[in-house]
């Protein structure tokens, strides 16, 4: 049902520092301080052979991405994996006994269409299943 | 300098609930129940496209991954990307400022050389280098 690993997030509490190191690693970033207000984050994004490595940034205090934050301090906080279609996907998931966060996609960059699951379910990992035309 | 993302660590209390439960996302793992004897642990290898997951349950009490469940609980543990040349890569790395936690490569699974970068200096995300044949 996943057909790849489409982008790993990472949370950091400056971007702009974390872009600085992590470009010695992954080389230029795609885009280094894109927008996602309707998330409560700014973002950086690293391309890796097919995977986005994506540096996210809070940036208001109310915002699951904050949350994690203060939660578990800065690190890997999600990884998004490509599917056909993320509604059956997202019931396929249902059935098997985990649990789904939403009932309808949320709208993530670009074309994105994002279910996120229950951390809960998948023995603390946060998985998300995305739908996307590339 | 990184190839590509070549596997994705998730530290796990019981690996035989988690295969149960991952499956149903991944399909059926490559191995189900391998040892990693120098490193504490035994796993289990799903693969999405050209990366791998690995489910990883600490087995002794002394070992990093050990420690990492300790203080962190299961979920994302680390993240290992793939170099032509590990050595140098590593180099590069700490001539970058990124610290680096060994001098010479560890052997992992299969013909896995690596090298882990201190994950202070990476905001928190335990990324790995890695050099393998395929």
């Amino acid at each position: 049902m996943i057909r790849r690993i489409h982008h790993i997030n990472f949370i950091v509490r400056d971007l702009g520092q974390a872009v600085r190191r992590y470009r010695k690693l992954f080389g230029d970033p795609v885009t280094e301080a894109e927008e996602l207000p309707q998330r409560g984050v700014r973002l950086a994004r690293f391309k890796v052979a097919d995977t986005w490595l994506i540096l996210v940034q809070p940036v208001t205090a109310d915002s699951v991405p904050a949350r994690f934050l203060q939660a578990n301090g800065e690190g890997f906080f999600l990884l998004s994996c490509q599917v056909d279609d993320v509604r059956q996907a997202a019931a396929q998931a249902a059935a098997a006994g985990i649990g789904v966060k939403d009932r309808l996609p949320r709208q993530g960059l670009d074309d994105w269409q994002v279910i996120d699951l229950d951390a809960a379910d998948l023995f603390g990992a946060d998985i998300q299943l995305l739908e996307s035309a590339d």
